[in-house]
């Protein structure tokens, strides 16, 4: 609890390292461009786990373990994708004291392995879909790392499905970016912006990315998640074919979506404060902590009775036995980001009262000992959709929409955010866009020849409606 | 279903694969030495691993996440430790297209990292213990691989705990092998062997090694899972000091424990059949299948109201709606191990009953609608139970008293199990036995100086009580 925690009008970058550590969240290694998920972190992404698995099986997806290791040759069948990840790759060149024949990538993601298991199991269109996903990590040699946002390993999920038609696969592809957006709404309490990546920004092989992109308190843009389409390149490079049911052979459709520990940063830089982490009760792994002010029998069998209580109603519930003050023990836990403290003294034992405090508001409110568990469920609902709002209230007052370049360069300069700005479709407009801090295409968001529209970087005809923001 | 098993008597070895292959638990990769674990296969992992995790939590251990990559340097630090591993380590040494300045371990085992880590967090004794543990992957670069036995990657669990004393740490050494035993007993329905392994056989690094061992049908020994107490052999090596209650500086007390996906061809090897796979319900993903005879919505609504009665008693179950005859039906839920199927036909409906297949005795009951959920919660715990006491009676009928190395050989050669024989210590006597069919010590069960016992190799006066077996 010595750690000082730097204020966000001060430094954002450093409040989100400081908020990182303080929380016990992660911390650095003695491995380059790896973190420690400690605890705290790791225990958010059991419950992020929990809760995606479980909405990948309703929709009828099974886990399988692919290896961590892809053999050259194997990753470089697809031209497009070992082009985009090339360097990022990391290499094994050596096992058990000998020199490999064949170098081994760690995978950076696991089109390929899926692909060639695929190729041996598709026969016919009965054998489809196959609707799998793997919870693993992956390595991408990243030069520049910062806790959950980039890291040389992160853990993650990976989605990959092989499908008989077209029409099929596509809808899988908006439906996992479905799944995803009710994941941030519902259990972040983020509002996310969803749409179709460009050319330019689109996985390295899909024919088209979707993307889950989250704004940070500050008005930066965080990818956090895409779902990919890619038709039948995979199936082509890899031999995925299957007999229809014309009694033809004919090459699968195929989709990927992931998501990764990155979702911890876009959970801190949406709700957290500058006294530390915000949690939205619904992914936080303790959504109430009892602290007893006095280390007496009689506080703590009401601490026991109330957490039995709570617990019963499906609420997770610690309580705090250390011999730490209880000053000490309030700060803890807000710097943890509980959602809720419940304070007990010997006074409002008497009283048959306790003090409950919300983290997000830090509002104290004394309630008699027979409300407490009506008014701590209301109040985890309370705070979730409060959370909700005001993320909900950053990105509407950071959202604009900009006619010109002048207008982007205000924005981005003053009080960045999701920019809506017409596009003719050239990269060379991108690029020009890039040198305005960084501001990239997040998504686009609605393609045709239009009428009156222009780009708003070289003045052509527009073709797309493109939401753009200043990359994380 | 084209599959064929072949018989454990005509070659146990193959059985196994095609057991393996047959239920769909695994399959292997263009990956040499890797495999891939489908979905049969990952849904008893992750049955595994959900009831351990919960063991483990609920006595007190947390789940961090520790890289994957350990510098050379950072390995070496331990001498034995990265003496018994350097065989078995894969070395990354490219990264982003440039060569690393130092070789990075793919983690055969994280000790060192913990380690190191631990030497940074702990500074005094309330700071003590620290009881966490992490679910991932490891590579060791094994020569000759097997399914789910031996693989050059593998899932499972290693636990790092780190005490303020020896006798605390050497506790959590036993505890955590309990842990293991009740696993063992009560879900897998396997009775293991355990006890103290060898200075031979114990974990590079450790003070000592405690073991548990499972016999496969065919007498063979599989070590399942091991706890170790390191002592202060790591805490001196990393430099992990805490200043204990009389302020002054100490080591700590380390322990490490874990058990893999090789549970899972343990599982195999206890209980399945020449028809495939027998899962006890405890570990079952899916514990009752349903098969309509008929498409019909009669037997559809029927077995849609089963399925949701049986569920409602935790029991989880599903319905075989594909256009598959019967027949296949059938003998794929028997081959996948699903421990009861439940069969409705058209007759059955008028007579109120259904048919229930017991999967461990192939027993073929009809029973009355009313009674499906009594009997069926009923039967699930008597297949439980029978599988047990077969794998009882299984290590009963296999252990055995040696005096010599007569009946060492003899038992080895016909019917193998566990062979409880007197040992002097020497590593010449171990190796000796080793020539009879690779026979290895399992584990010490008792260690003082005999007055009578002799060595059963040397005949000199015994020091051990020590089970011996064929390793797998």
């Amino acid at each position: 609890m010595n750690e000082k925690i730097t204020s966000r009008s001060e430094d954002f970058a450093k409040w989100y390292t400081d908020v990182v550590k303080a929380a016990h969240l992660a911390d650095y290694s003695s491995v380059k461009g790896c973190v420690i998920l400690e605890p705290n972190g790791y225990a958010i992404w059991e419950k992020m786990q929990s809760v995606l698995d479980d909405m990948f099986k309703k929709t009828g997806h099974k886990n399988v373990s692919m290896p961590v290791f892809i053999p050259e040759s194997l990753l470089r069948k697809e031209g497009e994708l070992i082009n985009g990840f090339a360097p990022e790759v990391a290499w094994i060149t050596e096992g058990g004291n000998n020199k490999l024949e064949e170098r081994l990538a760690f995978r950076p993601t696991s089109e390929t392995l899926f692909s060639d298991y695929y190729a041996q199991k598709v026969k016919t269109y009965r054998d489809l879909p196959l609707l799998y996903n793997q919870w693993c990590n992956v390595v991408r040699w990243e030069k520049e790392t910062r806790p959950f946002l980039r890291g040389r390993e992160f853990l993650w999920q990976e989605g990959h499905t092989v499908h008989a038609t077209q029409e099929e696969a596509e809808r899988e592809t908006n439906k996992m970016l479905e799944t995803y957006k009710e994941f941030f709404e519902k259990y972040l309490a983020i509002p996310p912006l969803t749409g179709r990546k460009t050319e330019k920004e689109k996985f390295a092989g899909a024919e088209y990315t979707l993307t889950i992109e989250a704004l940070t308190q500050n008005g930066v843009c965080l990818q956090s998640g895409t779902s990919h389409y890619f038709g039948q390149k995979f199936s082509k490079a890899y031999d995925i074919k299957f007999i229809n049911k014309n009694n033809e052979y004919e090459y699968c459709y195929q989709t990927s979506w992931g998501v990764s520990t990155r979702m911890i940063g876009a959970l801190i830089m949406a709700h957290s404060d500058d006294r530390g982490l915000v949690l939205p009760p619904k992914i936080a792994p303790t959504q109430v902590i009892i602290v007893p002010i006095k280390s007496e029998e009689k506080i703590f069998s009401i601490a026991e009775h109330i957490k039995t209580s709570l617990e019963e109603k499906g609420v997770s519930v610690s309580i705090d036995y250390s011999d730490k003050s209880p000053g000490y023990k309030f700060a803890e836990a807000e710097v943890n980001g509980i959602p809720i403290r419940i304070e007990i003294g010997l006074r409002d034992i008497v009283n048959n009262e306790v003090t409950l405090v919300r983290r997000d508001t830090l509002e104290k409110q004394v309630i008699k000992l027979n409300d407490v568990v009506n008014v701590t469920t209301q109040t985890l609902d309370k705070i979730q959709e409060n959370l909700f709002n005001k993320a909900e209230e950053n990105v509407k007052n950071r959202t604009y929409d900009a006619k010109n370049l002048k207008d982007v360069e205000e924005i981005m300069n003053n009080n960045p955010g999701f920019v809506n700005a017409y596009w003719c479709g050239s990269e060379d407009c991108e690029l020009k866009m890039k040198e305005i801090k960084g501001t990239k295409s997040r998504c686009i968001l609605e393609s045709k020849d239009y009428e009156e529209e222009k780009c708003v970087v070289c003045g052509k005809k527009a073709k797309h409606k493109v939401v753009w923001g200043i990359q994380y």
